[in-house]
């Protein structure tokens, strides 16, 4: 029997590399540079960006590789607000899902199905305009189901951020919401090759059209080592409880060898820049309690983690403050990750136009681990 | 302004490499030997196992790296068999989409709503079963749905290739009909990493679900450039029209500089081994006026493109004689690529399965190509 030699030789397999290193796309749109901890979006740093330009400049300069002009940017926002509405049938269809869906497989669902009711040929930027505007769409009526509330028709006199919140609670926005929001989803519109943003590009690369791309990125994006891990920050903090346990519950995790979560980084060996953003951006938004309390968890997380991993070079990563600034703009904590999908579409979008303006297929190859000479026999003689 | 920056970057960007050659995961699965024109899965050459083996004891022998013995495998049928009904839920939101839906379109929305409905969260072998369960059902239960037609209720004494065949037609398969899709099942269960396979591990990777994952290749498996091409060939067979034509039809069509479909592959630099044994079954199976149809195709197109394109080592792939078995089998062009899917549904499951058993998030490197140090203006500066 075979089994021995096959599980033998999963047992003796090296841990893959997860092609680190690897350049497996030549892209415009965004680079990180990790080992300086900056970040920047076709040529302008992060920090150029947040703050002063607006998410609609940012998903623009990502589609189109320059800053808009005025006329530019209002045709922009007016082509985007006329494609917030869903079609009834993915309302309808939303509505038939299980209310205890996650919300970012209902989002899942969602994108796929804006596929089956709306043209879905050759990925163009009137398709990107349209996932742009759709996806906070999806995330607040389903948001709304599981609530048991109607679906809020979007306003066209809205930003991004402005109207996912309307969207959300049926309420006008307030500004110390949806600003620190719009910063929040600049900061996270964009960057490089990552897991999610990579598989939208090779479902791309196949010639497949742009909701499967982004469907594909969804599934990939909610996984715990990608993006799905910003509530559980938030699960962290509310855990440590106070400023005051912050010592003795980060040793008992720190000697049971757990994993803390927001801090460290595949490509940052620097601090994430938008980590620093988001800081301010949370001294700003949030309860000055609980600042403090992911402040002083952050501060002694790193001093700790320096001591045991000297060297490692771990850093507070993207997600640690973004749950201070979700939790403080009123987002539960099982929206953190599908807020985080609705920046990040401006990003897929761009990245999927770029992959089709320039495609090959993306097909690796792998390495054979197993046998290669076995003769069936048929079951009986077996 | 710096659009043109932007602009002339991309129309410099040499053509990307699509990772070609470079290894991106290890697996004990299957494997192409491209120069040599040879197939395995888990040990076994694909002539060994196609026409010998069931399509059950094939992704028994992926999942679990053996061949079962006769009560592995009776369980392995018996968990399988429980498995195809989908959920309530499932079907009436297949109800709910436009009946021009793609099918493929339509087995991706179906899957993301299988992970709506029934907990995926660590991907194991019993979601695996799941997965090769319901792939079948929602595409019949599509199918039956566009045409007005009730779902069929799976049947527990049949075996993949007989539940699909009679969950579509509602009638009791005949041999000649689920024997050579049976056979076609098994060449198409897995075959390395290709783009949609690919696309899975990627998911899979970042921790996220299988459902996550299938739902993304399927995404990719959809693009003309990997498996959504066989129905061209039927389209190009059917265009040609008689052996007569050949000659002229294919003359013209190279003389265009038109892409032949059926011919090619990334890796493969001789003969396909499953086009060899298609080859075979659409002799047998297929009427013989199209099949003499396809042959003469086939021949002649070998011919010419070796005389037009000396050492470009183009050879019959797997899609060519495909066409002419699945319209054999009694199924419509636009099935094609979803049968595909019921086939490599074992593959990818397989490699998921894999995947998390040994994990790393794939996350590779982008080469960075614009520019770095733009400066922001507020738009009114601009």
């Amino acid at each position: 029997m075979s089994s021995a030699t096959a599980t033998d030789t999963s047992a003796q397999m090296p841990k893959p590399r997860g092609l680190e290193g690897i350049v497996a796309a030549s892209t415009a749109l965004s680079h990180v540079f990790g080992e300086e901890g900056r970040l920047v979006y076709r040529g302008y740093e992060i920090h150029e960006l947040a703050g002063r330009a607006s998410f609609e400049e940012v998903a623009f300069l990502l589609h189109h590789g320059h800053l808009p002009q005025a006329d530019e940017l209002h045709d922009f926002q007016h082509r985007l607000n006329a494609r917030r509405r869903l079609p009834d049938g993915v309302i309808q269809l939303i509505h038939g899902l299980p209310v205890d869906t996650a919300p970012m497989d209902a989002l899942r669902t969602g994108i796929s199905a804006i596929g089956n009711f709306l043209t879905a040929e050759e990925p163009d930027l009137d398709e990107a305009l349209l996932l742009l505007g759709m996806v906070p769409s999806i995330l607040a009526t389903f948001h709304r189901y599981r609530q048991g509330l109607v679906p809020i028709a979007p306003r066209e006199d809205l930003n991004t951020a402005q109207s996912y919140l309307y969207q959300l609670s049926g309420e006008e926005p307030r500004e110390d919401h949806w600003q620190p929001l719009e910063t929040y989803l600049i900061l996270l519109a964009d960057h490089g090759l990552n897991a999610s943003t990579f598989t939208a590009r090779v479902i791309a690369s196949t010639g497949s059209d742009i909701c499967s791309a982004l469907t594909g990125a969804i599934g990939a994006l909610k996984g715990p080592l990608h993006g799905g891990a910003p509530s559980k920050v938030l699960d962290m903090l509310n855990e440590i409880g106070s400023a005051a346990n912050v010592e003795s519950w980060l040793t008992s995790a720190m000697d049971r060898g757990d994993r803390l979560m927001g801090f460290g980084h595949r490509v940052y060996k620097a601090e994430d820049p938008r980590a620093e953003i988001l800081r301010d951006l949370a001294r700003r938004a949030s309860d000055p309690e609980f600042f403090n309390l992911s402040y002083t968890t952050e501060q002694r997380a790193l001093e700790m983690l320096e001591e045991r991993k000297p060297g490692r070079r771990l850093y507070t990563n993207v997600e640690f403050y973004s749950a201070a600034v979700l939790a403080a703009v009123g987002l539960p904590g099982d929206m953190f990750t599908p807020t985080f999908a609705v920046a990040r579409t401006a990003g897929y979008t761009a990245h999927v136009l770029e992959q089709v303006a320039n495609n090959r297929l993306i097909r690796p190859q792998s390495e054979f681990v197993g046998p290669t000479d076995l003769h069936f026999t048929p079951i009986n003689d077996r």
